[in-house]
This record gives structure tokens, sequence and C-alpha cells, in this order.
């Protein structure tokens, strides 16, 4: 069980003590470093923490596919990594990146290409920034 | 299990239809609407996300007190939405929001006031944007 001087350690020190989940997992947010927006949200493993660090570049672990998996190693859209932060818990890692090409597996630049309204009581989505910038059939093919 | 059917309407219809994870939960990104900085990385269950909805302030589950939770109930650091995106597979959130006061529990406008640094092979801390505008002390008297 942690006590408050662990937490205090974790939260005002500057010892880089990442606290993965059960699954041995932190959640990543990726903006894009010139216009702010959140281009998507995902998982790193301590190898992909590492290899961030370490190279620059986005690394991420796919829950799906239980894999490593480099941004990009299949697209050509890699991300460049140009500030790295740790939030209060260190449980959540934020990421600014240089995105080439599109961040999201749909072919858009982010995975939020949808604005959540509300309209006669009821939530709904409606579309926006949401042209592809390629086509995922011809980018990942089988 | 869920067929490319449903993977095809969840990514690009416009239904809202949130995919809460084995816990009920979705990962919510919360961002500074005027700066596009990180503010935060937390969980909605789905009266937290219904309730963000339908009011227009922030709320979200906290898994530690596992509770619902508006934020700023005790601290007066409310979050008022000015925009609500989901993501392709509907499991993450992104709201920008005009932040009252500091967003972070430590009384700091955000909880990503430290920056991840490589040195000599090994990667360490170092604040950035990380002076306090409250003392949490006065703010969560117990």
């Amino acid at each position: 069980m942690s006590t408050s001087a662990d937490t205090n350690d974790r939260e005002e020190g500057l010892a880089f003590q990442p606290k993965f989940d059960a699954s041995g997992l932190l959640t990543c947010v990726a903006t894009d470093a010139a216009t702010g927006d959140v281009l998507m949200v995902a998982h790193m493993n301590d190898e992909a923490l590492r290899k961030t660090v370490a190279s620059g570049e986005a690394w991420y672990y796919s829950r799906s596919r239980q894999a490593l998996w480099r941004k990009g190693e299949s697209s050509g859209h890699t991300q460049r990594v140009v500030e790295m932060r740790m939030d209060c818990d260190q449980d959540a890692i934020w990421i600014r990146v240089e995105q080439a090409g599109a961040a999201c597996h749909t072919g858009r630049h982010s995975c939020f290409y949808r604005k959540v309204e509300q309209a006669d009581g009821r939530a709904g989505l409606s579309f926006v920034d949401s042209e592809r910038q390629f086509d995922p059939k011809t980018v990942y093919r089988s």
C-alpha cells in the first residue's frame, strides 16, 4: 500500500517513477505540437515508454493486438516527440509531437473527428475536421 | 464479440455509442480551450458522461474514491466545456474547457508540470509551468 510519503515523492519529486496499471500500462495523450489538437489517446507499457524516451519517436502498446508498436511502422505516419510531460501521479504521459501524415487509422489527422452535441435531450455526434488524408484500405494491406 | 459492421458503425456513424471498459469507464482528456495545454487525464462513467453533456460542466468518476465527482465541487475550480469530441472507437473523450483556477489537486494549472528528459541514458523529470495557483492544504480541508 502506498503511503503519503510515497505519494508526495511521486508528485513533487524529480525521479521518473511511472505508475503502470494492473495491465502494466500508462495512458498517453499525443497532441499536435503545431496546433495543440489532441491527435490520439493510446497506451504505453514499460518498453514502449523507454523506447519513446530513448528514440524521440512514439512507441505504443496495442491492447487489441497485445504487441509493442512503433507509431507509423505500417503507415509511415510517424510521430516525432517534441516534448514529453508526466502527470502528477505519474500514471499518464502527454507527448507533443510532429505528426507525419495522419494519426488516426481511419486516415484522419486526429482520432477526434466527431463532436458530441445534445439535441432534444439526446447526445449525438457530428463530423468536424474529418477529411481523410489517406485511404486506410491502401495503407493497411493485410 | 464485435463484428466489422459494428466497428464500422462505431467509427463512421453519428450515433453516440460510448465504449466503456471492463470497469465501466472511458478515458477523458481535458485541454485548456485558450492555450491548448493538456490540463488532466481522468475517467468518466456513464453517469459522469451524461451529466457533462447535459450540464456543460465537467463531471468525472474517481477510481480511488469510487465516486462520481463534479470537477471543482471541493475547490471551486470548475471546468466549463466549450467543445466535446469522441474518438474513433468511442472509448476516449476530449473536452476543451474553460478552467476556473487550477486543474491539478497539487494547486497547479495543469497536472503535467514536469517534463521528461534523458540524461546519461536515464530518464528524469524537471519542473515546467509548475507555479502553484493555490495551496492544496487550505483548499482541501479534511
